[in-house]
């Protein structure tokens, strides 16, 4: 029993300073969760209880579909990571460490070397396969901007899981397996999910989907069609138009457009000075050219500039997508005072990658897709206060983009845009990433060396999955899904108590029945916290007891008089009296009903 | 059910070639961890299933004392550490690294630090005391020779309590809960213990205890009298003797000893040509002066030298906790060359301390506290070849050690040496730390201002316990206490399952018959190992029973032809026929009476 007078717990009436997020406010505002450093937390009783049951969840359903549990180290050594290469990919997103002897190491941000290696350690035969492992494990990230509490933290808790197969078809099934298994964890957990697609078609390949929890606070944005098609904003793939005929066009002729640094200043001149004689210009009909900074993973640091139409914004976590592993921020004046040819407000492909007069020393020159052969645009033509009306991409200029990938994912999508089943408009959401299925294929066996005998005693390649599932975020989640501006609302198989019972008052009668009462529920195996203060005013008791969020709340105090107790539902606020005498079997009752609601039989896959 | 077909384990026939105790050898041979670097090891199914058990136990014992379950970050912020100056006070032993804003971190050690700012940062008053917070968690130490396997690990798991009180007759109480959970939870684990006293007398102040499993492969060294005083050696204080009167005593006088570099050939030669008349010249008339170098918390170097009979070593684990937190090892021969004044072989008195003609600059000289008042030695008298004799202590020198501390616990004690509880003979023995009790009293709640307001208002400073149990240590001691040359022993309450059916052969109604019975006791409640390989011989089979160590082996293969199987007791290797028909309930009962005896009450103190 959970005795409010006993309990590690100090509720408060401020949000903390950092705060900007319900889930951060609340929990830590409940004495849920309490910050020891930027990005990390504390868990006192109360959110270690919540945090147990959400892992236990997680756990059935890992087990339920043959994951055996494993534990990996949070300190990890360098070698593994440098074979896939990853130390140095993360740059400086990882926190490393030396030792006493100067041996590099790095604190897990996530295992997938660690279990790769641990199965070829172990493991020589296709009849070891197939074999799925996972891990509800302490990761590290050092986030540049750790913020939103558990949201964004820098110390967390996932559950990873790696699937281990001698085929591709095998993959599909240990990918499925997680899939449905997903799909219960958060059914159980009643958190609502979009599975979205997490990797553009372009990059092709392997299967990849993400399960977000719709959310205005999501650091993710995704976009769903009429017909079913969802993914994250980051792997839309762009419908590329047909190409146009051009034979009739003129060539491309240099204006002088003073004073048009922005596409709506060029428009507006363009419409003005150089009528169209069918229509009137567009931003759409001008290429917009971005100057970005890319950091690679060795730290060479390029400049790039990025084509667009002009209607549209470079979105930069789809532009950091589409170059990872490099990193992309603004240009900088720096990275503008190495290149004198970029005339800023008056870019054009005139000076960049193999349109330039040195193609092999130019700046690369990423295109939007919508930039097919064919479509004829108002660009910079590279002199202050010019631009070159009519330049056709095919005819004057062209892209030279990354290898295999001539043109680039970087504009914003925007609600509206054709979807790429052809259904019709996109709507785009912001969502928070919960979990994430990713089909690895032979990347890390590969790399570490990973193979099995098959059934003709052939060395073959083992084909991996990879399943991760934030654990500690989840948590936030239920908080952002059940809250209201009084506190948290747990839902009742996750919350630290089924019920709360309030004494009110100084009479020991009162504190009496509460506490029978308290006893016999918990005698019928449910879990109670008792506010048993007898110096705190009623008003204080129900404030806290609306914070701290547990579903059922029972107030014991002067109604005694007439036999009856008082019940409040958190979640819809309704109240109603009950005889004292009937209150623990009512109560009970209850509390199984919610449960029940909550509950999925084993096999079964939620709708 | 754990399936051997499926499980994720791989036994090995040989031991790893690093391994020297028997837990590190046996837990990796039998799958249960593997070394992931060193010192650091990661968790396999099996291991994961004995460390869960462990840690319920450990976990239901602290509840039973109202102990309230936290957890804290493994990455900890520097700044709490510099307060309690064990920032510095670790040195080279913990992991230090750096984020990306080049803000200092640790991996944690320990969390008295953390402990005591959560408490600060949430109670206020002498009403929200007592309080007794664990967690169980990992931890970091980057030991210098990290071995054994789970006994000295860079990476391990510790249970680590603290309680607060307002006085020191709360921590009293406190203290005395912890230590009656310390010996239930042993208990229970079935791991005898010892409990010594790990603080000396000299130090003052606060009880501290461990509590030691005896082993030989232990790193503790303890003694104990048979009076019941018991105590690690490093805690052991000497009885000092009474001062001797000395006047009769002549003039100390320098003899040509040549060649008498050793206390054996000094002895020798001074019973040769300077014989007693009353008896023989022993080992303990000499005074032996051992060079040492202290490196203090700042880096700094000192030479130290340390005077003892004799008859003894010095003990360099008695010394390190003598002079901690600085650390110590033998001088090496830079330490010599700044100190041309120390003859090797022939050290005396003369050039150390307040003895030397500038007392100021000298090495510090420290005395084993036998060297008493009008003793007489015979020592160096720093000239080669040369010893002075009749030196009284006292007379002729004296020691200049540490502030308060004129003597030195650094001797080694010997089997026999008289207990400082006057009952006897001390026995010594080596033990294998697994918990300790600590009452830290003010140190850290002064250090990092944790105060309350008393009944009447006063800010009062709160008293504070430490109390850890080594949980992945706990592990390999069972194995240490329960194993033989074939494999692990496991008791049946922490086992990965009370029971292993092994079906032999290749008649498929064996494999019937065992999934059955398999299937039958999983229904009854227990927990199953169950040898499914079809094509594994008898012999590999049993051979990986005995190596995995479930404590009930039932083989179901020819004997079902009479309506037989085989049940063996894994400790005792006894073995048995019963009738297949009761096969189910004759081993419920049987595994029901050995968890029975693991048993205790509530409430009930172990003798």
């Amino acid at each position: 029993m959970l005795r409010l007078s006993t309990l590690f717990v100090r509720t408060l009436r401020e949000d903390p300073a950092d705060a900007e997020v319900a889930s951060h406010k609340l929990l830590v505002r409940g004495g849920y969760i309490r910050r020891a450093a930027p990005g990390i937390y504390s868990w006192l009783p109360l959110g270690l209880r919540v945090l147990g049951k959400i892992e236990t969840v997680v756990r059935q359903e890992m087990d339920a579909i043959g994951g055996q549990e494993v534990r990996f180290p949070g300190l990890l050594p360098r070698e593994p990571y440098e074979a896939s290469r990853r130390w140095y990919d993360y740059g400086p997103n990882i926190f490393r460490l030396k030792d006493r002897k100067q041996a590099d190491y790095l604190l897990a941000p996530t295992h997938e070397e660690m279990f790769t290696l641990l199965v070829k350690d172990l493991y020589t035969s296709y009849k070891d396969l197939p074999l799925v492992l996972y891990q509800i494990q302490i990761k590290y990230r050092d986030e540049a901007r750790p913020r939103a509490g558990l949201l964004r933290a820098r110390e967390f808790i996932m559950k990873d899981a790696y699937s281990f197969d001698i085929d591709d078809d095998g993959l599909g099934v240990a990918y499925n397996d997680q899939r449905i298994a997903y799909q219960r964890i958060f059914r159980r957990l009643g958190l609502p999910t979009v599975i979205v697609s997490a990797m553009s078609g372009a990059m092709g390949g392997s299967r990849s989907e993400e399960f977000l929890f719709p959310t205005p606070v999501g650091e993710d944005s995704f976009v769903q069609s009429p017909g079913g098609y969802a993914a994250n904003a980051e792997a839309v793939t762009t419908p590329a138009p047909a190409p146009l005929p051009f034979d009739g066009v003129g060539p491309a002729h240099v204006e002088n457009t003073p004073e048009t640094p922005t596409i709506a200043t060029l428009v507006a001149l363009a419409n003005e000075r150089f009528p169209r004689s069918d229509r009137p210009w567009q931003a759409s009909d001008t290429l917009k050219n971005v100057v970005v900074a890319l950091t690679h993973p060795d730290g060479t640091r390029e400049t790039v500039v990025v084509g667009v139409p002009g209607d549209r914004e470079v979105d930069m976590t789809r532009l950091a997508a589409s170059v990872d592993p490099a990193a992309v921020e603004v240009a900088e004046d720096a990275d503008f005072a190495r290149h004198p040819e970029l005339v800023r407000g008056y870019i054009g492909p005139a000076v960049l990658g193999i349109n330039a007069p040195d193609p092999d020393n130019a700046i690369r020159y990423l295109l939007d897709p919508r930039v097919v052969v064919g479509t004829r645009w108002i660009t910079g033509a590279n002199t202050a206060g010019h631009h070159v009306f009519d330049l056709v991409a095919g005819r004057d200029f062209a892209a030279a983009g990354q290898e295999g990938q001539p043109t680039v994912e970087a504009a914003e999508i925007l609600d509206g845009d054709p979807a790429p089943d052809g259904s019709g408009p996109l709507s785009r959401a912001r969502g928070m990433e919960l979990g994430h299925l990713f089909q690895l294929g032979r990347k890390y066996s590969t790399a570490l060396g990973l193979q099995v005998l098959d059934q003709n005693g052939r060395q073959v390649t083992v084909v991996m999955g990879s399943y991760g599932i934030g654990v500690t975020r989840i948590m936030a989640a239920l908080i952002e899904a059940n809250h209201d501006d009084r506190g948290m609302i747990w839902p009742v198989n996750v919350a630290p108590a089924q019920v709360h019972i309030v004494a009110t008052g100084k009479d020991p009668a009162v504190f009496e029945q509460a506490e029978a009462l308290a006893q016999d529920l918990e005698n019928r195996g449910l879990e109670i916290m008792y506010d048993d203060r007898p110096k705190v005013s009623p008003g204080v008791k129900f404030a806290d007891a609306e914070l701290l969020g547990v579903p059922f709340v029972v107030i014991v105090g002067k109604g005694l008089a007439n036999g009856v107790v008082e019940l409040r539902d958190r979640r819809d606020a309704s109240s109603r009296e009950i005889p004292v005498d009937d209150a623990a079997t009512t109560i009970a009752d209850l509390v199984a009903l919610a449960q029940a609601a909550t509950e999925l039989p084993p096999g079964e896959t939620p709708a």
